[in-house]
């Protein structure tokens, strides 16, 4: 997959633009992103929201599951794991996804999310190769 | 904890106010949400992002905890894992999230979610007690 | 997949007899086992060792997996996760393995494991279908 | 938690001695143990039974957790995610557990398991810490 495509993954995605998450490096088998955190970013308590956590966890394991995948093939999520290793408060989160396994038909993926240089989340991901890119 | 409590955790999270989540019911060791999807809760192929699916298990699984602990006392999420059993396309998401185990500190919970009536995801939860209500 | 063939899964898997678990029933999507608990299956404070129940909820929910899937294929573990809900003591554990979501590559299945009674362990598995049946 | 107590983890856990883990090192946040592989471990297809490399994989983690605890406590599994990155066959097993996040009532940890040199699988753990040590 190209650098194009993986710019896709991102800019194609709403929910992705709504939170508005960043791509900001990728290669063969990882992808980085980064969130400036605003106020809709929390949760009942001022913490980042769990879901934002993972959503920034899952979609950039899913960005690099898609570098290591044949052309005319996407990613989706079949299952992952998460723990939120401490409350989230401060300014940036910063994600990395790598690819500990590729496959032809699953991509097994870690993340982790760090929160103004805190480690807050490591996830463990299962990734569903499937026929048909972003193009159909 | 009291039904008033309940919908707290609901009005005073601002990620949850953006996603659109509603409470439509809740008891002792359960909660049910809904969520009318909207063109902004997709990803890049056009289905429900799972960060979606996943923020609506999660939160809903945290308030069914938070119905099965002390006053003085709240919930944060320790650690999840979610299967995202087939991609999620239609008008509305449903959830129902239901204890599994309570606990003085560790609340094992499973969320399932609908997407017009067909099933999308199994949620099972770690949920930490932690000293403080939402006003404290 | 026969009732044969998945007696065949128990009585060809040597781990599987060493420590003692047997086929109690089965039926589409469904398997259940049981095990007379013996000093061998505890850990260093007398509780039966997660790893004993692990492997019960983990190959209950293949052998359940593998009443859905066609002749000629067989089931791998891909992923699992399990929240042990209370340390385990007493004289028998019993399991249900029951499909979630059928698949033809993937089959999603849930494990509950009881203790004399009590309620131990949830299994929430990811199995993966391959070529290949027991015979080749 | 010292050297000594560590290795009764091992010496007094009645499965761990059935299937022969051995301890091979450990350090602060860390420990190693090995397997000769014997057809005894084996599941129907002549693979490791994925119990035995989940029994490996958590009673390493949970022994690396017990090295970040103080004393008079000790270590309960709560709930992990494992995935099985190939079929594992041959004459070793290998595991490595740390310590990823220490914490007065969780610790997270990971676990990697090789098979003569081949990563087979990455485990994700919550450990509970739990007052009362092995001696009572």
């Amino acid at each position: 997959m190209t650098d194009t495509d993986v710019s896709a993954v991102f800019d194609r995605a709403p929910f992705i633009r709504l939170l508005g998450f960043r791509l900001v490096g990728s290669g063969p088998g990882w992808v980085e992103t980064d969130l400036m955190l605003e106020p809709d970013h929390l949760q009942q308590h001022g913490y980042v929201h769990a879901g934002v956590i993972t959503t920034m966890a899952d979609h950039t394991s899913g960005a690099a599951a898609s570098t290591v995948i044949d052309e005319g093939h996407s990613i989706l999520t079949a299952q992952f794991a998460i723990s939120l290793l401490r409350p989230a408060r401060g300014a940036a989160l910063h994600c990395r996804g790598e690819v500990v396994k590729p496959g032809r038909s699953l991509v097994v993926t870690q993340s982790d999310v760090h929160c103004d240089g805190v480690h807050v989340a490591r996830f463990q991901g299962t990734m569903a190769v499937v026929e048909g890119g972003l193009d159909g």
